[in-house]
């Protein structure tokens, strides 16, 4: 029984997440039912990265057991042909050793938060960025984001509903960068809590607008409080970039 | 009476085109009901490029005379609230001389083509870009599009309802360049064709598959016959990118 280890690409806008629950469409149950449209398997997708509703990804990694052994660029075509119209689209697939897991093999997970920072409201970005219309100095928010690298209690940048053991995670990189009217802010880290990064990009949006320092940053940490967390970013800014493996 | 030049972003997804007609909505028609909301002024808008259905601008160029003097960024921004939730933005507003023409003064238009190109279906790119799954060869495909550069008579590569006094037309620039599974065709001239972009790019898309030389492609200018075009490229991975004038 082969395990497939998948890249997947999706638009994270009409789905209520990654994960498979009974108040709208899910990227894992649209995999699944293209399963089992494809070969009529009933399957259950274990994923890297659980991604929240309205979230994006560019290579979420999942894996898959299937009775026959098909040719993995058979599984891939296959599954894409099945999912249409949904947008999620299976980039590569391959046969991995079946002690793989993809989310607890991974050892590091790369997202990537995009902000349109200008006056005018987005067009084409609609659903790709979160707008923010008063200027944001990119510098000070990468200044600022460094207090976060390392290993700390992340209890202010932790949602309510989050089922980690432990606050505690090391946050490997935290980089950011403006691309004319884009302000990109790429994290990096073995894991993440729940609402991680859109805590961390919303509280750094108060620095780049000159209302936090990077002290104020280091408060907001050093609490250890959600409740000193600034405003969460919306979820439509957000893409899981990347998985990688030992 | 001051005349105004309007730098405008839209997403053509929705639209019948730049121009107000009677089959739906247009990007003019969502800028002039906009005008009409703010100042109660029926105003017409001519513009740089009418653009086809479906195709997106990122810094098209209007101009508009009302009749009271308002400051530049409260026109773009009153414009902008009356223009939601329309995928259309007003990115600057700018008093001009009342002698300006956005269409006739216009000494040069800059057009982007974006293909995905790979196997899987896209998800983030639907509607923002051609998607070709065969490999394309973006080298052959740029050297292939020299034979387009300058003064030619684009019979081939001009649609059956173009308007145009003439075919004869200066391509200035014509390059095409790889990103990743993206292939990106940038062209630069006075004025195009109606389709002329799509045209060239459909075309260029068989030499990139290998199909076609570029001696072909040359021959199938020079019998300056619309049959002798190839494919064209669907309008939504095409992109007025800017507009100079002297």
């Amino acid at each position: 029984m082969p395990r497939y280890r998948l890249t997947i690409e999706y638009d994270g806008t009409g789905f209520v997440g990654w994960q498979r629950q009974d108040n709208g469409p899910s990227v894992q149950g649209a995999l699944e039912a293209a399963v089992r449209a494809f070969c009529g398997e009933e399957v259950t997708l274990a994923a890297a990265g659980r991604t929240d509703s309205g979230v994006h990804a560019l290579a979420q990694v999942a894996h898959v057991d299937l009775t026959n052994a098909w040719a993995p660029d058979t599984v891939r075509d296959a599954l894409n042909a099945h999912l249409r119209p949904a947008a999620v689209a299976v980039l590569a697939a391959e046969v991995v050793d079946g002690a793989f897991h993809a989310r607890f093999d991974a050892v590091e997970r790369r997202y990537l938060y995009r902000i349109l920072n200008r006056r005018s409201p987005p067009t084409l970005e609609i659903g790709r960025a979160w707008h923010v219309g008063r200027p944001l100095d990119a510098g000070a928010m990468h200044r600022a984001a460094q207090v976060l690298v390392g290993r700390h209690d992340f209890s202010t940048f932790r949602d309510a509903q989050c089922q980690a053991a432990s606050p505690v995670k090391s946050l490997d990189t935290l980089d950011v960068r403006r691309e004319g009217d884009l302000v990109l802010v790429e994290a990096r880290a073995r894991s993440f809590l729940h609402r991680q990064v859109r805590s961390m990009v919303g509280s750094l949006s108060h620095v780049g607008e000159g209302r936090w320092s990077a002290g104020d940053l280091r408060a907001a940490l050093e609490t250890r409080d959600r409740a000193a967390c600034g405003v969460i970013a919306p979820a439509c800014g957000l893409y899981l970039v990347s998985v990688a493996y030992t």
